[in-house]
């Protein structure tokens, strides 16, 4: 397995990109679509929140017949709250770009992202398609993946290959996410294209377990999103022998996919809004791995210990705090507890009690971009990672005149 | 029923207070006594955090008869985290104040509040102890209200005095609390005196009702204390006929108990690290107050929507979305949204979706440093007020380097 150069949702066999500016923000791009030559075998996972965006509800009645051929998503909009006319609009927007491909409209997925509860202007979007749909190109990923962002200031995409056999399988990645992002797919767009040939029903066991080891386990500011999306589009193009049993060759595409959806957790983690650090904590030794997960992203959520690590501040106290409250039963007399970077391992706690250590060293391991917190807390064999930032001024900033 | 001028925990009869500095801050008073004349029923209620202070676990020993005289408070040290040592020396603490007052151990209660994982330094505040305990006095509770505090910019006291019968009830209270502050009592310290007469039983029940509608339902930043406690003594000095049954009595008591929690409660909220301003978020019309309570305190915790309070931003699309992650259920189409304060009201969602209003209005209303959101939900005779504040760039600035 090897992460390509300059990855993308267009390394896949089969698969075109392309993204335009159609006016719904001022200046950059925000729309971009995602085609596949093929037909595809698709799945999804969507926000857990109450409040869902009309395009969630579109896609996933276009995806009750398990396939698709591409997808079209806006920025500067998220279209939730809209009423009946917010599921009209989504479903125009989809029907439309459907009938410029020439491909039935339940083929054709829609994602929006951006502000809640304004009217989608979809004049615009409408116009702007077949500029978009002329434009589809190999290249055109690099349009694609910026037309997705809102306040991300990086471009999340990258793409991998294996072998299947004497196959070379591809699987590429785009996602977009910065702010609202919680366990559980905070405004969190992620597409992913791969030439497997697998069935629809694998396809979406092998999404649901990626993406709760890696977008469900990042959390920027506790916000779940109403827009939050993961969709996998497989044209099998790769002409593996098509995965329809979990079988060697399946595991295979899942721990490559799994390979995948944390590269792209991780980016999204350090890219939350105002960060200055990535933030990893693992649990170790709970009862059960889910216990892991509940005390870890307890920790990665607490703003008192996001504006520490802000602060390279060794303040320990806030993580077994952050623990304590997690709502999971352990001996808080068991945990061990290490700051970890580049620049070494310091251990702060034992047994739940405060230790001599040294601040200097603490400091000079806080200081870096890339923080792991390492919480020993039982002789359990389950372990669980989760991903988040720091909590800075620039958040605030970022947050606090959102829509001026 | 009237708040007194200057009201504190010595307004109610039979009480003194005291505070100085013994040194576990550098300037700043760290050491706080409450002292009754004549023994007390006493009750408490204390942090859900599975990580609990030392102090605690020796306060909720000494209450198991029911009875105190008195409470001794430190800030600048959590003693937190801090092993069996932690247990001895808080023990150590109440012993020595009780021994210098010259009344059983079990009578002093035990409070500290400040940094986890730091052994306390015992010998500054023993040797302190006799200044602490000869400066009691009615005046004290100046000195005593300002040596319990932390980041906390302003002293939180008040007093007031009802009538049972012909007699003269009053209750005192002084709270410190200002970040780590979350539904369930982050780092919360609340002191209340009165001189009602009252079983102990009916005091815990009392203090417990009052304290769920109050301080369980303030959040600063959604980090619950390992230190939080609520504290009650009544020395029975008003006279009044002894309440031992759920009579007329019983219940005027627990409203003026309710008054001065309710009270205290918006004091820490509108002081939470960094805040400029308080808000109030009631919901109505939820399947059941606690429906509420949980949507209401979800509002309350979203960063996105109290950074957008910051901006006098009236995005409210963050508010239904934080509504719809709360695990609550409810019609997402049946959700009516205003913002209220001092310049007027306005709203801004009508049935879940988006309507025309004037952004400028509403502008106005939310520059004002007292919001409500007002959220009605559906039919159901139900309502819960959560009260918190805003994100802003101070909370930043006091939580990145705390320790220094």
């Amino acid at each position: 397995m090897y992460f390509l150069e300059n990855g993308s949702v267009t390394s896949p066999k089969g698969f075109l990109a392309s993204g335009v500016h159609c006016g719904l923000k001022k200046i950059k791009k925000d729309l971009a679509l995602i085609y596949s030559n093929y037909l595809c075998n698709a799945a999804a996972v969507y926000t857990k929140n109450l409040v869902k965006g009309a395009p969630l509800t579109i896609t996933k009645k276009h995806l009750k017949n398990g396939v698709a051929r591409g997808i079209i998503i806006n920025s500067g909009n998220a279209n939730t709250c809209n009423g009946d006319r917010g599921l009209e609009d989504a479903s125009l927007v989809a029907t439309s770009q459907a009938k410029y491909l020439n491909v039935d409209p339940s083929d054709i997925l829609v994602a929006s992202t951006g502000i809640i509860g304004v009217p989608l202007n979809t004049d615009l979007i409408i116009d702007s398609i077949p500029k978009l749909t002329n434009s589809l190109s190999k290249n055109g990923s690099i349009d694609a993946s910026s037309a997705i962002l809102t306040t991300d200031t990086i471009k999340k995409e990258c793409a991998l290959s294996f072998k299947l056999k004497d196959k070379n399988v591809t699987i590429g990645c785009m996602s977009k996410g910065s702010g609202m992002i919680e366990p559980n797919m905070g405004t969190m767009l992620s597409f992913i294209t791969t030439d497997v040939s697998i069935s629809t029903n694998l396809l979406q066991e092998a999404l649901i377990e990626a993406t709760n080891i890696s977008y469900n386990r990042v959390t920027v500011d506790g916000d779940t999103s109403t827009n939050d999306m993961v969709i996998i589009l497989a044209n099998g193009q790769a002409c593996n022998d098509k995965i329809s049993e979990k079988n060697d060759a399946y595991y295979t595409f899942l721990n490559n996919l799994k390979q995948v959806t944390l590269h792209q957790a991780k980016l999204i983690a350090k890219d939350g809004e105002g960060a200055t650090k990535l933030i990893l904590c693992t649990v170790k030794g709970a009862k059960t791995i889910n216990d892991c997960e509940k005390l870890s992203k307890s920790v990665i959520k607490s703003n008192l210990v996001k504006t520490a690590i802000f602060g390279s501040d060794a303040n320990w106290g806030r993580i077994l705090c952050s623990l304590g409250y997690s709502g999971i039963n352990f001996n808080p007399a068991s945990v061990n507890l290490s700051f970890k970077s580049n620049k070494g391992e310091i251990l702060v706690c034992q047994n739940g009690s405060s230790i001599d250590f040294n601040e200097e060293k603490a400091k000079t391991i806080l200081l870096e971009n890339t923080i792991e917190i390492l919480v020993d807390i039982g002789d359990n064999d389950t372990s669980a990672t989760c991903f988040g930032c720091d909590l800075t001024y620039d958040y605030i900033k970022i947050n606090g005149d959102y829509r001026s």
